[in-house]
């Protein structure tokens, strides 16, 4: 993930972009690209979205992870270690049903 | 990235929970946890909501990116790599200026 | 609003497309609908999303608007009971502080 | 809905809460009540939906009628002449085929 955040990062500072990132509206971003994301698969079930669409499906994801990484660096976290603490929480939350 | 992937879906299949994973679903789970993160700036400014719970934000951002891994998985794409082909795809549309 | 809801089931029913109208895409609809209408605020202050684009802020509470009362009607529901019922709660919930 | 409006801004007077309502908040708040409604209809069909908390999806729909009331105030705009604008001018976009 390192050399992503790099080239994300790179990007928005080739651009001198970085004092427009106030955090609340990196977050409305992800709103914004998540619902793009979503709107492959308004009126449509996942197989049809699928056919339809897969090269606009990847774009919006891709969206929504480079914002992500972008707030991360913001907030001065790291995103990964973030998420590997989410799941040790999650692991806590919904323990595995013993046989 | 290859060991938080790994992670989050190996919890998904101690679980048996694939068969749950509609990709509809999944990108319907993607704007609701983003919606989540947005709520910890609502009626507030960046520095506010920063201030306020720093945990949660990161909590979600972290929801955001588990559940981008396992769409991604579904739709069987490598979720990296979609990101820098994006910021190919951006590089190009948002040209750096010269002096 | 009764001459609303006529207009816009009319809308639907001259085209044929209460067929289509599944209530889980109804609601995914209203969440599209109000994110192009906060894709006006991205990036910006109050003051400049109205000045940059009113008319387009109208368009899209109209949209959601729309897909409420779509809602409504596939749910078998009257809108604005419903709000009128949900402001009886929202009056327990936060109490005017007496002086 | 003459009444509903009167309802919900005398709801916000009586808590002196105008002054809070910036534009760009309420918009947020429209997302986040529609998110949360949509999320009744996360892993599930429309049926098990309604189903299992069509009170829950009632309220829902209400909170986002309250915000979208809220923000034509601020706005200063008629809800349902914009409403009724947009019918019209989605009459023009999709006209009904002549058989």
């Amino acid at each position: 993930m390192k050399d992503l955040i790099k080239d994300v990062l790179a990007f928005r500072d080739e651009r001198n972009w970085k004092q427009y990132h106030d955090e609340k509206d990196l977050a409305i971003s992800i709103v914004l690209e998540a619902s793009e994301l979503l709107e492959n698969f308004q009126w449509k079930s996942s197989e049809e979205a699928k056919e339809k669409d897969m090269q606009n499906i990847k774009e919006e994801m891709a969206d929504v992870l480079i914002y992500l990484i972008q707030l991360a660096d913001k907030l001065g976290i790291d995103l990964k270690k973030e998420a590997l603490a989410k799941m040790v929480k999650n692991r806590e939350k919904y323990p595995v049903k013993s046989k």
